[in-house]
């Protein structure tokens, strides 16, 4: 069997310039890097931003579970598959982030025969985008410590510094650091660290973003430490926001790839789905509907997270909504989720996979609660009988969902004609969009909302230190942004380890951070890293490449 | 008068792949990034290779003053003098770095009518080297410090890890920090420090290494840590030297753009001219010299320092040299090395003159030291007298050396007419070129024959630190390289203040540093710092762009 970058290095791709004129993109509206990528310009979003939007297809997942679901994937054939009809259609996704691809997972650009190319590209630098991201956040980071060395004269609190300093790798030991060592003339001693640049609040802010004005603004608003008498600094008090906002003069526009099937592709922004909203930039999504009359995006992690996110945030800022949600799920996870060990997900057992749809019919049933139509996407695999398929799809249909089996990292788009056809026939359904909560609620009842309604919690408890940092936040008059949930991902619950469809549990709110940029409140329910650290054998060990530049080990 | 970003805004660039066509390369041998930059594909390599070489062109300096001399405008304004005789020419230049940038520089990419475009590109993220350098020397850290965490199997002396971080920005607060704090989790405890990407020995690699498996192998040969036992270890012993070769994979090929003039320019790598060598890559020299038949080409701060390196270091790797060397002075400044004060240099003092002089005369007599011919380029200012210019003409002139006075920066290439006829005759002269020692030399007997010939040193003294050092080095093997020297650039001595022809002074070596994968041996004569910082007012404070994409504040 072929590896995914055998499958992408065999693969014949067309000028980037052909693929853009399937979306009636022309050549000047294009900035090329090399034949097969491309930035548009913001000169044609101009000339298109008064068109009516093409109709946006959200795909979300369960709770993801080591079996795997594929949420990229199906995204990708979705799309090829309304591709293969005629359809003027685009995939809007991620950028994917150095750290992880040199750490476990050693790149992620789809799979199969269903991705996006060139993945070796993409995987690495790509356009630039989040060297932007992480020059820009430590350009702030470092003009603030220049700021304190030089007389500190807006008092700045060093014990209360909290913009940190970010890098595109996992890399544990920058955690927790201690800088302006070395005596006088090498800055003022404090404690800090580093995240990964996916976590950056610049990167929710370029992802959020409208534009250059209103990226600069947003820059502006962020909060980057307090000062002795507990007010809150903003960057703009440091007169480096123009600067910043040069440093996004490129990686603002939207990149355009293709599909292994050719089908245009806009891949831009990647925030984390923890700590920010997790999925890709307003602007490609926009661009997206504008120039494609089908447009597929994804948001990360399961539904309860990265749709959520996707609704409440992302859709609030951007001023759109999904015409249907495609939910992917696989027959092999729902089993996980009811209660089977990853070594046994080859036998049938029709009561793990009762209980593990729960898991399922609850993400489903959350989708309905947005008023959007749901599909159900069944990722294909070999072991799946027709006795747990049917299962499956009588499950979901009483439900009002309707399911299709989803062939795409087989069989390309035409292993994704029937989840197409659903996903169609799901427009023509009542779509009756709303918000779960209003920003002008309290920070505790939006929270509570969420908790309640898509998590399915009996409430939510925040911490001692929670309620202070709640106090403070409603003091300096933050709370009235959007809630961006930091949770497991693994589970609807708090704790990982609670799978399928937990009952009679509570949320905890350990901390309450503010996004003041991005424009949105983050309320984190555990220990959420914002750091990954490298597995002991680092997937990076097996890549290589030669001096024709044949590339081996992304996969 | 108009600013640099003015002239450079207003300026009419051609296509990038027009200006390719004046070097006759085509289209398939290039990958775009937007209209006006490209980088030339490692297949053009391979058509070209042994093609002879045009002529090369190096321009270097006396030692620099506040005055300024103009030594990239020079070297772009040459460049244009002679594509404006039509002929088949090419400027090879260093890129700029992001930290002086932001902190006093505000941008360099020539001045006036003789710049590099697009400025605003150039001088921003242009097209991702020094990221991908950022981004592969910080993966190398974290998976060190992963191996340390993981178990520290090769025995690596925490207090000896020798491999910092970098980024590619001014930012004193990170020269001294201690990492790995917060616990067990986050890694080992110890103490490091962040370089500015510049001074990277990734950055010198890049810049000397002939091709991809050259690439890799130096990457292979970074010394990163001594053992608890003190043996070197090698980052190939950490298995990831295919993983950083990959992440080099575009930033090995040589960026491609214009003069104001529309004069072919390569733009790739800038190492540090004092911890490195401080020229552009071997690999946009070498294509450029196989490209056109007049190359011009920089080496960074005086003779003494970058003219050196270039002749002993990139040119021994290489196997090129110069045809003729351009050495640019301006009357200011040679008035400043005679001891006025800068407040007073509009005034006619030909006793300073005189005694400043000796500066620019000692570097011609280094030059001739390498066999080569040697051309005074006089960059005019308004205040210049004809007194001036001629007694500088007439000394020069005994030296053998032939004076043109460079009008470039006001009237661009029509500016450097004069010049280029000197430069073409003096590639008629007998030319001997020879290195000044043999690798095979000890290190003391390396850096005793620089002193002495080129700094005009009585001898050097070695700290009791460097004399350790230089025993390890010995023990180890490694001392059979090239030395790169370390050393103020304002004077021909270690002391800054000693300008002039400084007589009767030794050279104080403090410090030894091996750069195993780049291939030579730092040696340092002062405190060089590796990490700038910012002023109190840093240039990034001027900066903007507006809605439209307008820039301003980069100069």
């Amino acid at each position: 069997m072929k590896t995914d970058v055998e499958i992408a290095q065999e693969a014949e791709m067309q000028d980037i310039r052909k693929i853009a004129e399937k979306l009636e993109i022309s050549e000047d509206e294009l900035e090329l890097y090399g034949k097969y990528k491309a930035k548009v310009t913001l000169d044609a979003w101009q000339q298109v931003k008064d068109r009516p939007n093409g109709k946006l297809v959200l795909v979300t997942a369960i709770n993801p579970t080591p079996a795997g679901e594929g949420k990229t994937t199906t995204s990708v054939g979705l799309a090829d598959a309304f591709h293969k009809q005629g359809k003027k259609v685009a995939v809007a996704l991620r950028e994917p982030s150095l750290g992880p691809c040199f750490g476990l997972k050693g790149g992620a650009a789809g799979g199969g025969y269903a991705q996006v190319v060139p993945m070796e590209d993409i995987n690495l630098h790509f356009t630039g985008d989040f060297h932007a991201i992480t020059t820009a956040h430590n350009l702030l980071a470092a003009v603030l410590d220049n700021h304190i060395q030089q007389g500190n004269a807006l008092d700045i609190d060093v014990r209360r510094v909290v913009w940190k300093r970010v890098l595109d790798l996992n890399d544990r030991a920058l955690r927790h650091v201690v800088i302006g060592m070395g005596g006088k003339a090498h800055g003022v001693p404090r404690e800090t660290g580093f995240d990964i640049t996916v976590a950056s609040e610049m990167m929710a802010i370029l992802c959020l973003a409208s534009g250059l004005e209103d990226m600069k603004k947003r820059l502006g608003e962020i909060v980057v430490a307090y000062t002795r008498d507990g007010r809150a600094v903003r960057a703009k008090e440091l007169n480096v926001t123009g600067a910043l906002t040069l440093l996004f003069k490129d990686a603002i526009k939207p990149n355009l790839v293709q599909t292994l099937e050719g089908t245009p592709a806009f891949i831009h922004g990647g925030p984390f789905a923890n700590i920010a909203h997790g999925c890709n930039s307003v602007m490609a999504t926009k661009f997206a509907l504008k120039f494609a009359d089908y447009v597929v995006t994804e948001a990360g992690f399961g539904a309860d997270l990265g749709a959520e996110k996707f609704l409440d945030i992302k859709c609030r800022f951007a001023g759109i909504h999904p015409d249907a949600v495609v939910i992917v799920a696989t027959v092999r996870a729902l089993k996980m989720h009811g209660g089977l060990d990853k070594k046994e997900l080859d036998h049938v057992d029709m009561a793990a996979l009762e209980k593990g749809l729960a898991n399922l019919t609850k993400h489903i049933e959350n989708i309905q609660k947005f008023g959007l139509p749901a599909v159900v996407a069944i990722n294909a695999f070999p072991t799946d009988t027709k006795e747990e398929l049917s299962f499956v799809e009588k499950k979901c249909n009483e439900l009002g969902a309707e399911v299709a089996l989803s062939e795409v990292w087989a069989k390309g788009g035409a292993g994704g004609l029937k989840l197409a056809k659903k996903v169609e026939e799901a427009f023509a359904k009542k779509n009756d969009f709303h918000f779960l909560y209003e920003t002008e609620q309290s920070i505790p009842e939006k929270i509570t909302a969420i908790a309640r309604e898509i998590y399915g919690a009996d409430g939510v408890d925040f911490t001692a230190a929670a309620k202070k940092q709640l106090q403070e936040i409603e003091t300096l008059g933050f709370d009235k942004m959007p809630v961006c949930m930091a949770k497991t991902q693994y589970s609807l619950s708090d704790d990982a380890a609670k799978l399928g469809r937990p009952e009679g549990f509570r949320i905890t709110v350990r901390e309450l951070r503010v996004a003041a940029g991005a424009g949105f409140i983050v309320a984190l329910t555990g220990n959420i890293l914002t750091m990954p650290g490298l597995p002991k054998k680092p997937a990076a060990e097996n890549m290589d490449i030669d001096e024709s530049g044949k590339i081996t080990g992304l996969f």
